[in-house]
Protein backbone atom coordinates (compact mmCIF):
# COMPACT_ATOMS: atom_id res chain seq x y z
CA UNK A 1 0.00 0.00 0.00
CA UNK A 2 1.29 3.70 -1.20
CA UNK A 3 1.05 6.99 0.54
CA UNK A 4 -1.48 7.31 -2.23
CA UNK A 5 -3.65 4.49 -1.32
CA UNK A 6 -3.61 4.95 3.10
CA UNK A 7 -4.48 8.85 2.09
CA UNK A 8 -6.99 7.67 -0.02
CA UNK A 9 -8.97 4.83 2.20
CA UNK A 10 -8.15 7.22 5.31
CA UNK A 11 -10.21 9.39 3.05
CA UNK A 12 -12.62 7.20 2.33
CA UNK A 13 -13.43 6.08 6.10
CA UNK A 14 -13.94 10.33 7.27
CA UNK A 15 -16.41 10.59 4.28
CA UNK A 16 -18.55 7.20 5.33
CA UNK A 17 -18.96 9.20 9.26
CA UNK A 18 -20.28 11.91 7.61
CA UNK A 19 -24.04 12.78 8.78
CA UNK A 20 -25.46 11.85 5.13
CA UNK A 21 -23.57 8.73 5.12
CA UNK A 22 -24.94 7.58 8.41
CA UNK A 23 -21.88 8.60 10.87
CA UNK A 24 -22.88 7.82 14.01
CA UNK A 25 -21.83 10.09 16.47
CA UNK A 26 -22.30 8.48 19.20
CA UNK A 27 -19.74 5.46 18.30
CA UNK A 28 -17.47 7.45 15.97
CA UNK A 29 -15.31 10.19 16.68
CA UNK A 30 -14.93 11.64 13.11
CA UNK A 31 -18.84 11.50 13.21
CA UNK A 32 -18.81 13.95 16.13
CA UNK A 33 -16.92 16.12 14.98
CA UNK A 34 -19.22 16.43 11.75
CA UNK A 35 -22.11 16.70 13.89
CA UNK A 36 -20.34 19.67 15.88
CA UNK A 37 -19.81 21.51 12.75
CA UNK A 38 -17.10 23.21 11.15
CA UNK A 39 -15.88 25.55 13.90
CA UNK A 40 -15.38 21.86 16.15
CA UNK A 41 -13.12 20.72 13.16
CA UNK A 42 -11.25 23.66 12.86
CA UNK A 43 -10.55 24.40 16.51
CA UNK A 44 -8.92 20.86 16.24
CA UNK A 45 -6.86 21.85 13.14
CA UNK A 46 -5.58 25.18 14.90
CA UNK A 47 -4.85 22.80 18.41
CA UNK A 48 -3.10 19.90 16.66
CA UNK A 49 -0.84 22.78 14.97
CA UNK A 50 0.17 24.70 17.92
CA UNK A 51 1.20 20.41 19.20
CA UNK A 52 2.88 19.99 16.14
CA UNK A 53 4.94 23.31 17.00
CA UNK A 54 5.30 21.94 20.94
CA UNK A 55 6.50 18.94 19.47
CA UNK A 56 9.27 19.99 17.39
CA UNK A 57 10.09 22.72 20.12
CA UNK A 58 10.70 19.82 22.23
CA UNK A 59 13.23 17.77 19.41
CA UNK A 60 10.94 14.77 20.25
CA UNK A 61 11.06 13.26 17.03
CA UNK A 62 8.38 10.21 17.52
CA UNK A 63 5.40 12.59 18.84
CA UNK A 64 6.12 15.48 16.22
CA UNK A 65 5.26 12.46 13.63
CA UNK A 66 2.41 11.66 15.95
CA UNK A 67 1.38 15.33 15.64
CA UNK A 68 1.85 15.56 12.03
CA UNK A 69 -0.31 13.07 11.57
CA UNK A 70 -2.81 14.27 13.97
CA UNK A 71 -2.59 17.43 11.97
CA UNK A 72 -2.67 16.24 8.26
CA UNK A 73 -5.83 13.74 9.67
CA UNK A 74 -8.29 16.65 10.99
CA UNK A 75 -6.96 18.51 7.73
CA UNK A 76 -8.50 15.79 5.87
CA UNK A 77 -11.52 16.20 8.19
CA UNK A 78 -11.90 19.79 7.19
CA UNK A 79 -11.81 18.99 3.44
CA UNK A 80 -14.31 16.28 3.82
CA UNK A 81 -16.48 18.43 5.48
CA UNK A 82 -16.68 20.69 2.14
CA UNK A 83 -16.64 18.18 -0.26
CA UNK A 84 -12.59 18.05 -0.87
CA UNK A 85 -9.88 15.07 -0.73
CA UNK A 86 -6.24 14.39 0.03
CA UNK A 87 -5.69 13.38 -3.57
CA UNK A 88 -6.79 17.76 -4.37
CA UNK A 89 -3.88 18.61 -2.30
CA UNK A 90 -1.31 16.06 -3.84
CA UNK A 91 -2.17 17.36 -7.24
CA UNK A 92 -1.90 20.82 -6.09
CA UNK A 93 1.62 19.63 -4.65
CA UNK A 94 2.68 17.79 -7.90
CA UNK A 95 1.46 20.61 -9.95
CA UNK A 96 3.92 22.86 -8.32
CA UNK A 97 6.96 20.24 -8.50
CA UNK A 98 5.43 19.77 -11.86
CA UNK A 99 5.91 23.40 -13.32
CA UNK A 100 9.35 23.61 -12.81
CA UNK A 101 10.47 21.03 -10.04
CA UNK A 102 9.37 22.95 -7.36
CA UNK A 103 11.52 25.98 -7.96
CA UNK A 104 8.53 27.86 -8.66
CA UNK A 105 7.07 27.17 -5.32
CA UNK A 106 10.16 27.93 -3.55
CA UNK A 107 10.72 31.16 -5.46
CA UNK A 108 7.31 32.83 -5.72
CA UNK A 109 6.97 35.62 -3.19
CA UNK A 110 5.95 34.35 0.24
CA UNK A 111 4.73 37.17 2.92
CA UNK B 1 3.25 8.89 -9.76
CA UNK B 2 1.24 7.98 -6.78
CA UNK B 3 0.25 10.32 -3.73
CA UNK B 4 3.33 7.99 -1.98
CA UNK B 5 5.91 8.80 -4.51
CA UNK B 6 4.52 13.16 -4.49
CA UNK B 7 4.91 12.79 -1.07
CA UNK B 8 8.24 11.05 -1.25
CA UNK B 9 9.78 13.45 -4.40
CA UNK B 10 8.67 16.71 -2.54
CA UNK B 11 10.48 15.41 0.47
CA UNK B 12 13.68 14.63 -0.96
CA UNK B 13 13.72 18.29 -3.06
CA UNK B 14 13.33 19.91 1.02
CA UNK B 15 15.68 17.60 1.93
CA UNK B 16 18.18 18.75 -1.01
CA UNK B 17 17.44 22.32 0.29
CA UNK B 18 19.26 21.56 4.02
CA UNK B 19 22.24 23.50 4.53
CA UNK B 20 24.57 20.45 4.78
CA UNK B 21 23.08 19.71 1.33
CA UNK B 22 24.40 22.35 -0.21
CA UNK B 23 20.85 24.28 -0.06
CA UNK B 24 21.51 28.03 -0.72
CA UNK B 25 19.38 30.56 0.86
CA UNK B 26 19.59 33.10 -1.67
CA UNK B 27 17.91 31.08 -4.75
CA UNK B 28 15.61 28.48 -2.38
CA UNK B 29 12.66 29.43 -0.56
CA UNK B 30 13.34 26.35 1.64
CA UNK B 31 16.83 26.65 2.14
CA UNK B 32 16.13 30.16 3.05
CA UNK B 33 13.75 29.13 5.33
CA UNK B 34 16.33 26.39 7.25
CA UNK B 35 19.00 28.88 7.40
CA UNK B 36 16.33 31.27 9.42
CA UNK B 37 15.97 27.57 11.90
CA UNK B 38 13.72 25.82 13.45
CA UNK B 39 11.21 29.09 14.80
CA UNK B 40 10.63 30.58 11.59
CA UNK B 41 9.69 27.07 10.00
CA UNK B 42 7.42 26.58 12.92
CA UNK B 43 5.86 30.45 12.69
CA UNK B 44 5.05 29.37 8.98
CA UNK B 45 3.19 25.95 10.09
CA UNK B 46 1.20 28.26 13.09
CA UNK B 47 0.44 30.68 10.19
CA UNK B 48 -0.48 28.25 7.40
CA UNK B 49 -3.14 26.29 9.79
CA UNK B 50 -4.77 30.23 10.03
CA UNK B 51 -4.84 30.36 6.49
CA UNK B 52 -6.53 26.72 6.46
CA UNK B 53 -9.31 27.93 9.05
CA UNK B 54 -9.75 31.12 7.07
CA UNK B 55 -10.08 29.28 4.10
CA UNK B 56 -12.80 27.25 5.81
CA UNK B 57 -14.54 29.44 7.38
CA UNK B 58 -15.10 31.54 3.90
CA UNK B 59 -16.21 28.01 2.04
CA UNK B 60 -13.13 28.79 -0.62
CA UNK B 61 -12.76 25.18 -2.04
CA UNK B 62 -9.80 25.70 -4.04
CA UNK B 63 -8.43 28.18 -1.65
CA UNK B 64 -8.72 25.82 0.88
CA UNK B 65 -7.11 22.92 -1.33
CA UNK B 66 -4.31 25.50 -1.65
CA UNK B 67 -3.63 26.19 2.18
CA UNK B 68 -3.81 22.54 3.53
CA UNK B 69 -1.07 21.97 0.63
CA UNK B 70 0.91 25.48 2.64
CA UNK B 71 0.28 23.67 5.52
CA UNK B 72 1.46 20.09 4.48
CA UNK B 73 4.29 21.53 2.64
CA UNK B 74 5.48 23.62 6.17
CA UNK B 75 4.89 20.30 8.27
CA UNK B 76 7.18 18.36 5.71
CA UNK B 77 10.40 21.22 6.26
CA UNK B 78 9.53 20.78 10.18
CA UNK B 79 9.91 16.97 10.11
CA UNK B 80 12.91 17.41 7.48
CA UNK B 81 14.49 19.33 10.18
CA UNK B 82 14.23 16.95 12.31
CA UNK B 83 15.55 14.31 9.75
CA UNK B 84 12.22 12.81 9.56
CA UNK B 85 9.88 11.84 6.34
CA UNK B 86 6.84 11.86 5.31
CA UNK B 87 6.61 8.19 5.42
CA UNK B 88 6.84 7.95 8.66
CA UNK B 89 3.56 10.32 9.36
CA UNK B 90 1.72 8.09 6.49
CA UNK B 91 2.83 4.96 8.33
CA UNK B 92 1.33 6.29 11.48
CA UNK B 93 -1.88 7.03 10.12
CA UNK B 94 -1.72 3.56 8.37
CA UNK B 95 -0.85 2.10 11.64
CA UNK B 96 -4.22 3.09 13.12
CA UNK B 97 -5.91 2.53 10.54
CA UNK B 98 -4.17 -1.05 10.46
CA UNK B 99 -4.99 -2.02 13.77
CA UNK B 100 -8.77 -1.67 13.78
CA UNK B 101 -9.99 -0.03 10.42
CA UNK B 102 -9.51 3.17 11.86
CA UNK B 103 -11.82 2.89 14.71
CA UNK B 104 -8.62 2.76 17.45
CA UNK B 105 -8.43 6.23 16.07
CA UNK B 106 -12.12 7.42 16.85
CA UNK B 107 -12.62 5.15 19.66
CA UNK B 108 -9.08 6.68 21.98
CA UNK B 109 -9.74 9.49 24.28
CA UNK B 110 -9.02 13.05 22.83
CA UNK B 111 -9.30 15.96 24.62
CA UNK C 1 -1.09 56.49 33.80
CA UNK C 2 -2.87 53.18 34.61
CA UNK C 3 -3.43 49.99 32.41
CA UNK C 4 -6.91 51.00 31.28
CA UNK C 5 -5.25 54.26 30.22
CA UNK C 6 -2.67 52.42 28.42
CA UNK C 7 -5.37 50.67 26.80
CA UNK C 8 -7.47 52.55 25.91
CA UNK C 9 -5.15 55.31 24.18
CA UNK C 10 -3.79 52.62 22.05
CA UNK C 11 -7.93 51.93 21.55
CA UNK C 12 -7.89 54.91 20.29
CA UNK C 13 -4.89 54.90 18.37
CA UNK C 14 -5.90 51.78 16.67
CA UNK C 15 -9.55 53.47 15.99
CA UNK C 16 -8.01 56.35 14.58
CA UNK C 17 -6.02 54.37 11.75
CA UNK C 18 -9.46 53.01 10.51
CA UNK C 19 -10.09 53.99 6.90
CA UNK C 20 -13.37 55.95 7.92
CA UNK C 21 -11.04 57.82 10.35
CA UNK C 22 -8.26 58.53 7.66
CA UNK C 23 -5.79 56.13 8.29
CA UNK C 24 -3.33 56.24 5.47
CA UNK C 25 -1.81 52.52 4.62
CA UNK C 26 1.02 54.28 3.38
CA UNK C 27 2.48 55.70 6.20
CA UNK C 28 0.88 53.16 9.12
CA UNK C 29 1.33 49.83 10.06
CA UNK C 30 -2.44 49.61 11.42
CA UNK C 31 -3.99 51.28 8.80
CA UNK C 32 -2.19 49.10 6.32
CA UNK C 33 -3.75 46.31 8.42
CA UNK C 34 -7.32 47.07 8.11
CA UNK C 35 -7.33 48.73 4.47
CA UNK C 36 -5.68 44.70 3.65
CA UNK C 37 -8.76 43.64 5.42
CA UNK C 38 -10.62 41.04 8.32
CA UNK C 39 -8.63 38.08 7.32
CA UNK C 40 -4.96 39.82 7.42
CA UNK C 41 -5.23 41.41 10.80
CA UNK C 42 -6.56 37.52 11.93
CA UNK C 43 -3.33 35.92 10.30
CA UNK C 44 -1.49 38.34 12.23
CA UNK C 45 -3.20 36.70 15.89
CA UNK C 46 -3.05 33.43 14.81
CA UNK C 47 0.90 34.17 13.97
CA UNK C 48 1.36 36.25 17.37
CA UNK C 49 -0.14 33.26 19.38
CA UNK C 50 1.95 30.70 17.82
CA UNK C 51 5.20 33.31 18.63
CA UNK C 52 4.01 33.11 22.13
CA UNK C 53 4.06 29.01 21.82
CA UNK C 54 7.93 29.79 21.02
CA UNK C 55 9.10 32.19 23.66
CA UNK C 56 7.37 30.35 26.40
CA UNK C 57 9.29 26.96 25.06
CA UNK C 58 12.32 29.13 25.04
CA UNK C 59 12.21 30.14 28.60
CA UNK C 60 13.06 33.17 27.36
CA UNK C 61 10.81 36.39 29.48
CA UNK C 62 11.44 39.17 27.49
CA UNK C 63 10.44 37.67 24.27
CA UNK C 64 7.34 36.39 25.93
CA UNK C 65 6.57 39.85 27.45
CA UNK C 66 7.35 41.36 23.74
CA UNK C 67 5.02 38.34 22.06
CA UNK C 68 2.07 38.80 24.16
CA UNK C 69 2.38 42.69 24.11
CA UNK C 70 2.48 41.66 19.98
CA UNK C 71 -0.84 39.17 20.37
CA UNK C 72 -2.69 41.45 22.70
CA UNK C 73 -1.99 44.61 20.08
CA UNK C 74 -3.42 42.48 17.29
CA UNK C 75 -6.20 41.20 19.12
CA UNK C 76 -7.40 45.11 19.64
CA UNK C 77 -7.01 45.61 15.70
CA UNK C 78 -9.26 42.63 15.29
CA UNK C 79 -11.32 44.18 18.00
CA UNK C 80 -11.99 47.40 16.40
CA UNK C 81 -12.09 45.79 12.96
CA UNK C 82 -15.51 45.43 14.85
CA UNK C 83 -16.42 48.01 16.57
CA UNK C 84 -15.26 46.83 19.63
CA UNK C 85 -12.99 48.29 22.46
CA UNK C 86 -10.78 46.85 24.86
CA UNK C 87 -12.81 48.18 27.74
CA UNK C 88 -15.26 45.09 26.56
CA UNK C 89 -13.00 42.65 27.28
CA UNK C 90 -12.22 44.14 30.45
CA UNK C 91 -15.41 43.98 31.15
CA UNK C 92 -16.13 40.34 30.71
CA UNK C 93 -13.16 39.68 32.71
CA UNK C 94 -14.02 41.20 35.85
CA UNK C 95 -17.44 40.32 35.41
CA UNK C 96 -16.39 36.63 35.84
CA UNK C 97 -13.58 37.62 39.10
CA UNK C 98 -17.30 39.67 40.27
CA UNK C 99 -19.60 36.86 40.37
CA UNK C 100 -17.52 35.15 42.33
CA UNK C 101 -14.21 35.72 42.59
CA UNK C 102 -13.10 34.30 39.93
CA UNK C 103 -14.09 30.63 41.01
CA UNK C 104 -16.85 31.06 38.30
CA UNK C 105 -14.45 30.98 35.40
CA UNK C 106 -12.21 27.87 37.39
CA UNK C 107 -15.58 25.71 37.85
CA UNK C 108 -17.12 26.44 34.23
CA UNK C 109 -16.65 23.12 31.76
CA UNK C 110 -13.20 24.15 29.61
CA UNK C 111 -13.44 21.83 27.02
CA UNK D 1 -11.65 49.97 39.28
CA UNK D 2 -9.97 50.38 36.02
CA UNK D 3 -8.26 48.26 33.73
CA UNK D 4 -5.44 48.20 35.21
CA UNK D 5 -6.68 47.31 38.28
CA UNK D 6 -8.76 44.11 36.82
CA UNK D 7 -5.70 42.63 35.26
CA UNK D 8 -3.99 43.23 38.18
CA UNK D 9 -6.17 41.18 40.05
CA UNK D 10 -6.88 38.56 37.72
CA UNK D 11 -3.05 38.21 37.81
CA UNK D 12 -2.79 37.74 41.53
CA UNK D 13 -6.22 35.47 41.47
CA UNK D 14 -3.87 33.28 38.50
CA UNK D 15 -0.70 33.46 40.90
CA UNK D 16 -2.28 32.20 43.83
CA UNK D 17 -3.15 29.04 42.15
CA UNK D 18 0.43 28.14 41.35
CA UNK D 19 1.27 24.90 43.15
CA UNK D 20 4.15 26.89 45.33
CA UNK D 21 1.50 28.74 46.58
CA UNK D 22 -0.78 26.11 47.23
CA UNK D 23 -3.26 26.19 44.38
CA UNK D 24 -5.91 22.87 44.56
CA UNK D 25 -5.57 21.07 41.07
CA UNK D 26 -8.93 19.43 42.00
CA UNK D 27 -10.89 22.92 42.79
CA UNK D 28 -9.25 25.01 40.44
CA UNK D 29 -9.04 25.38 36.73
CA UNK D 30 -6.14 26.83 36.64
CA UNK D 31 -4.18 25.22 39.21
CA UNK D 32 -5.03 22.01 37.32
CA UNK D 33 -3.54 23.88 34.35
CA UNK D 34 -0.49 24.70 35.98
CA UNK D 35 -0.02 21.25 37.04
CA UNK D 36 -0.29 19.65 33.90
CA UNK D 37 2.23 22.18 32.95
CA UNK D 38 3.80 24.75 30.40
CA UNK D 39 2.64 22.83 27.15
CA UNK D 40 -0.84 22.48 28.94
CA UNK D 41 -1.05 26.80 29.17
CA UNK D 42 -0.08 26.57 25.52
CA UNK D 43 -2.07 24.67 24.01
CA UNK D 44 -4.51 26.71 25.54
CA UNK D 45 -2.73 30.00 24.16
CA UNK D 46 -3.51 28.32 20.55
CA UNK D 47 -6.86 26.73 21.00
CA UNK D 48 -7.96 30.13 22.15
CA UNK D 49 -6.64 32.29 19.60
CA UNK D 50 -8.25 29.93 16.44
CA UNK D 51 -11.54 30.63 18.65
CA UNK D 52 -10.78 34.14 18.42
CA UNK D 53 -10.69 33.76 14.37
CA UNK D 54 -13.64 32.32 14.09
CA UNK D 55 -15.81 34.17 16.35
CA UNK D 56 -14.27 37.31 14.00
CA UNK D 57 -14.61 35.43 11.08
CA UNK D 58 -18.43 35.35 11.88
CA UNK D 59 -19.06 38.71 12.87
CA UNK D 60 -20.07 37.55 16.20
CA UNK D 61 -19.74 40.36 18.27
CA UNK D 62 -19.93 38.91 21.76
CA UNK D 63 -18.33 36.07 21.37
CA UNK D 64 -15.39 38.12 20.14
CA UNK D 65 -15.54 40.26 22.83
CA UNK D 66 -15.83 36.61 24.93
CA UNK D 67 -12.69 34.80 23.18
CA UNK D 68 -10.60 37.62 23.37
CA UNK D 69 -11.23 37.57 26.96
CA UNK D 70 -10.26 34.01 27.11
CA UNK D 71 -6.98 34.81 24.79
CA UNK D 72 -6.17 37.21 27.33
CA UNK D 73 -6.78 35.05 30.55
CA UNK D 74 -4.37 32.33 29.23
CA UNK D 75 -1.78 34.55 27.94
CA UNK D 76 -1.67 35.63 31.45
CA UNK D 77 -1.24 31.90 32.91
CA UNK D 78 1.46 31.42 30.29
CA UNK D 79 2.94 34.65 31.91
CA UNK D 80 2.29 33.60 35.25
CA UNK D 81 3.90 29.93 34.76
CA UNK D 82 7.31 32.08 34.02
CA UNK D 83 6.86 34.77 36.84
CA UNK D 84 5.56 37.55 34.48
CA UNK D 85 3.03 39.97 35.22
CA UNK D 86 0.47 41.79 33.25
CA UNK D 87 1.66 44.88 34.32
CA UNK D 88 4.83 44.15 32.16
CA UNK D 89 2.98 43.49 28.73
CA UNK D 90 1.29 47.11 29.40
CA UNK D 91 4.23 48.98 30.22
CA UNK D 92 5.99 47.10 26.63
CA UNK D 93 2.96 48.68 25.17
CA UNK D 94 3.29 52.21 27.06
CA UNK D 95 7.09 52.33 25.75
CA UNK D 96 5.74 51.80 22.18
CA UNK D 97 4.11 54.70 22.96
CA UNK D 98 5.66 56.78 24.82
CA UNK D 99 8.80 56.53 22.45
CA UNK D 100 6.62 58.43 19.59
CA UNK D 101 3.05 58.24 19.42
CA UNK D 102 3.03 54.08 18.76
CA UNK D 103 4.28 55.69 15.18
CA UNK D 104 7.23 53.93 16.10
CA UNK D 105 5.16 50.57 16.44
CA UNK D 106 3.39 51.15 12.90
CA UNK D 107 6.87 51.42 11.02
CA UNK D 108 9.03 48.90 12.51
CA UNK D 109 9.70 46.27 10.35
CA UNK D 110 6.60 43.60 10.36
CA UNK D 111 7.03 39.81 8.65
Amino acid sequence: MNGNDILSRLADVIDSRKPAAGGDPATSYVAKLFHKGTDAILKKVGEEATEVVLAAKDGDAQKLVYEVADLWFHSMVALSAQGLRPEQVLAELARREGLSGLEEFAQRPHP
